[in-house]
């Protein structure tokens, strides 16, 4: 049974859909308009970082998505979001012993990734899940981080027995657009409709679905003093998902010049061109698809 | 004449274009490369604001580009903003009484403006550089911000006896994109295309081009606590410049209901959804539209 939810918007305080969602259910009563379709679940809805929302920044001191590895967990660190990420960890967590059965975690991004769960694990429950949402909502993404085991994950989410994420983009940081809240709020909606099914045992059989599993960062060309010498090619630029094959190109560099995909492979490109990612120097994520 | 100019970027760090074009003029050797092109004028190359560009945000602790009244710039604020904004009043200006015949300053925005050229005043000068432009680069919207007399702007390209912003988007704060970065670099070269022909009395007579003159700022609907209760409209992002009439849709309320535009007379909004004046809760500009 998944009983205990936690819904999780302002892990970054620049990501306004989450934020908005939160403080709307919070407001409408989540417990009046929403309860009775979701009547086996017992979902809180939490803001993670309230004074990373009032600077209206993704984090004040470190990035509180980073923070939930056991080990960061047991240190003793005296940065905000460090001291933030234990205080969570009660009450989401214990992470690895957890009192709640799903944290799902609403994020945003500048890259044009439309509505993306995120799942850290392939099992059965997951395979369902992407499968559910992937059915009601077909416009949705599917990524699979599972390159390493769930609970080496540094995200808030993990401090559930299970933890997602929701991605919504494209979407600037610190802006509210109609049509990103509207997609984060219908997988918001059609998590906890799969988490209703499940308890009560009346989800059917759905179709194998497609999914992008996480390959590695791909950083931007750098001059030997450590600048970029190039920009997203347009052509790349907001197709987030869609194939990239070999000899399309990459990267636009200042002077005119085409740099193209030189892997042997084509790549599922995600996360390109996102904000935050602007000081690690990195251009976007490779994935491969799989269907499951 | 229009002899000395100059070009300024990163009057706000996270906005990109601007920076990186300058990066990129200093690097080529804008001497060597576009001073037979550019051959009567001076142009100097200058990132304003280099700490708030490190942190890769707007401002340090106050906007710079608000710094530039003749009452802020004697004023004795210790504001890192304010001590910056003497220092380059010094090295354009002085307001008032300048050695810098024109400052073109280059900005982003999160708002799908295209390439606008903001101009401040509307006298022979810069109707002929607004013919100009919208001549050579038909997709270039104008605005024209003369609610006030040049010198009571705050604005930093006041501190030339001439000064224009650049203001280009859709862009999310921190990214770099192809086709704005392109659009900003084509900008750039036309204004400075002008400033050659008006040297070298070689400019035609252009035809009279569609302007559009800065009205105010309406704020989001809020509720008696302050928060806001709507979002833009999804008929109402994205479309900067188009014309909004009477009764169309403005806003969406997070109930689902439309609230629509009451005046009655059509509108040209701007700075839809503009992520900088997220904290002001301004949702957008109105302007008016005429043929200079």
């Amino acid at each position: 049974m998944i009983n205990k939810i936690a819904l999780v918007g302002g892990t970054h305080g620049n990501e306004t859909s989450g934020i908005q969602l939160i403080h709307n259910w919070q407001s409408e009563g989540f417990s009046d308009a929403l309860s009775s379709r979701y009547s086996s679940l017992d979902v809180s809805l939490t803001i993670a970082n309230p004074d990373a929302l009032s600077a209206n920044v993704r984090f004040v001191e470190e990035d509180l998505n980073r923070q939930f590895t056991l080990e960061a967990l047991s240190n003793a660190s005296d940065a905000k979001e460090a001291k933030l990420a234990k205080k969570l960890n009660q009450q989401f967590g214990p992470k690895g012993n957890s009192t709640t059965d799903l944290v799902i975690d609403i994020h945003n991004t500048t890259s044009n990734m439309g509505a993306t769960l995120i799942i850290l694990e392939a099992d059965d429950f997951h395979i369902q899940l992407a499968r559910f949402v992937k059915h009601h909502m077909p416009e949705a993404n599917i990524l699979l981080e599972d390159e390493k085991p769930y609970l080496e994950h540094g995200y808030l989410c993990t401090t559930g027995k299970r933890g997602v994420m929701i991605e919504v983009g494209a979407q600037p940081q610190g802006v509210l657009r109609e049509d990103v809240y509207l997609l984060t709020q219908t997988m918001a909606e059609v998590i906890l409709d799969f988490c209703q099914a499940y308890n009560t045992d009346s989800l059917e059989q759905y179709a194998e679905c497609e999914v992008f599993r996480l390959g590695e960062n791909i950083k931007f060309p750098l001059s030997a003093e450590g600048k970029r010498t190039a920009m997203i090619h347009h052509s790349l630029q907001d197709n987030d998902f869609a194939p990239l094959i070999p000899g399309a190109p990459v990267f636009r560099t200042f002077d005119g010049k085409d740099i193209e995909w030189q892997e042997a492979q084509e790549t599922y490109p995600h996360f390109i061109n996102e904000a935050a990612y602007h000081k690690l120097d990195v251009a976007f994520a490779t994935a491969t698809r799989l269907m499951l």
